[in-house]
């Protein structure tokens, strides 16, 4: 269904989800809610309780405001987002209040009669520091899925993990995953928990790397460091090195931090293998088990196996002996 | 009166300021609404429609939206946005974007029975990338007086210019102003003007680089360079360099790109003189002629002049002999 959630988080029938258009190429991706409880597999009545304001104020009450508006472009809102410190996978503070912002002006446009419903969603939305990851996880997926099919390409149009096994997708071959097993994540924990307690690495948000955000931004985004770890300048490193296994930069997204250089973008399992370098990705850490809320956040890399089970699929099918 | 003004701002009798209170040392400052017109010297109608605007509508509705509220605390959007790439002098991306958020809040709980004024401030607030210029020099004076007027202190409270000459006041001194000409700026051009067009150094906004903001913290906001010029690396060392002539570092206010290093406060005139290293600002440049807008941006050094007058004087003061 073009379908991206975080983490473990499932997606219901009625469940109102974020929709983003690709309009140079008319297509559409969708994300669910982003939050803290039951996309970490919590079923208490506190966790779904968040899940039924979503799903009866919140999320109607901005469907309501954005309809009034036309939608809302995303594209400045990155552009600035990346200037302003954020890699879009772990940190939104400044794409959630941007966000946020626009989402304020639409509001007070709408004929919104329910005073509290309206004050209620405006206080979610301009609160909720992680609001913008549903946002860039479906702008991800719709930027991804027009280069996904293209044959000969060997361009990375998925990353994703599930908690056992991490896959990707290339573009010449089709809707086959690669896979190997999900790494262990090098992170921080919260107060209380350790490597002991950790979950696999897990969600779809790693659909952010796909695109060149996430990891691969980590240089322009140091605030994150207090939540993953590491220096300064390992993230400036990380950032560089994934110029050397993508095809190009784009022109647009661009890290002042780095001398203004656009963001790395277009994994090539070809480079990957010649390089032996794969995706760095920021993610969260999920507890083991289900009922936890996130228990910390790191780096990993992506397994070198997919690339080159990838490769080798890649090559039986588009050899002419 | 404890007020600070951006460029040539003036201030009438009738123009409504933003009210900042150190309630550490109760004391408040005070400062002028930040536009781009009025305050370099425009005293066209379409100028003084944006002061009218700001004393009939704008300003209006957000004291009564403030009021709702009690005030609102501005250090956790200035801690916020040293991480996000603000510094707070030239660049207020992040701490406007916040600061909108939770004046959107404000309006919605507030009774504003006139929707159109309330849509148009809102639209004003959620858009002026520079509206909190305005607070920050009105946080950096707030933050500055109450270090005035102490016995033996060679801690420098303000620093500012009037487009003929750059003045610094040290502690121990009291309202004496150290006096040197003011210097022109090495910076950027907008299309259309250059450096034969440029003003001397103007504006009380350099009471931020006095707490350790704007060129001080330029390291953590690299997203200015493209309006001031240099490199990453040069807006780094610069951040460094002013550790050697402050006396302390802040315990709140941290820049992620530096390590989560606290901001450089204190500027200890000794310490000018021994290191010959003088403070570095970043700012506007204006028009030598009133009339035209802001012209470009860039970054200077406080005359070391004033530092030597100061230390002179100081030593005259105080001397036992």
């Amino acid at each position: 269904h073009q379908t991206v959630g975080p983490m473990a988080g499932t997606i219901s029938p009625s469940a109102p989800v974020w929709v983003v258009e690709n309009k140079a190429f008319g297509n559409r991706a969708f994300c669910r809610q982003v939050e803290g409880n039951q996309q970490f597999g919590d079923y208490s009545d506190q966790a779904l309780q968040g899940l039924r304001m979503w799903r009866d104020v919140w999320a109607p009450t901005m469907r309501k405001a954005l309809h009034t508006i036309g939608g809302l472009d995303l594209k400045p809102i990155i552009s600035q987002a990346l200037q302003m410190g954020d890699e879009l996978h772990n940190r939104q503070t400044a794409s959630s209040s941007l966000f946020a912002n626009a989402m304020a002006v639409a509001m007070a446009l709408t004929d919104l009669p329910n005073k509290g419903e309206m004050v209620g969603t405006l206080k979610y939305v301009t609160n909720h520091q992680m609001i913008f990851l549903g946002l860039s996880m479906a702008a991800g997926k719709a930027i991804a899925d027009p280069a996904c099919d293209i044959e000969y390409s060997t361009i990375v149009t998925a990353m994703c993990r599930n908690g056992v096994e991490f896959g990707i997708r290339v573009s010449g071959m089709g809707e086959e995953w690669f896979t190997a097993p999900a790494p262990v994540l090098d992170g921080l924990y919260m107060p209380g928990y350790s490597a002991k307690d950790a979950g696999l690495d897990i969600g779809d948000s790693s659909i952010t790397e796909t695109v060149g955000w996430g990891g691969f931004v980590l240089g322009g985004a140091p605030g994150i460091l207090s939540l993953v770890g590491g220096t300064p300048e390992e993230a400036l490193a990380y950032s560089r090195e994934m110029l050397k296994i993508t095809v190009t930069t784009h022109p647009t997204y661009r890290m002042p931090a780095l001398d203004f250089m656009g963001t790395p973008i277009g994994i090539d399992i070809r480079r990957v293998i010649q390089t032996s370098i794969t995706p760095i990705i920021d993610s969260a850490i999920a507890h083991r088990d289900p009922g936890y809320p996130k228990i910390g956040a790191g780096l990993l890399r992506a397994p070198l196996d997919c690339f080159k089970k990838a490769l080798i699929a890649f090559s039986r099918k588009y050899s002419t002996n």
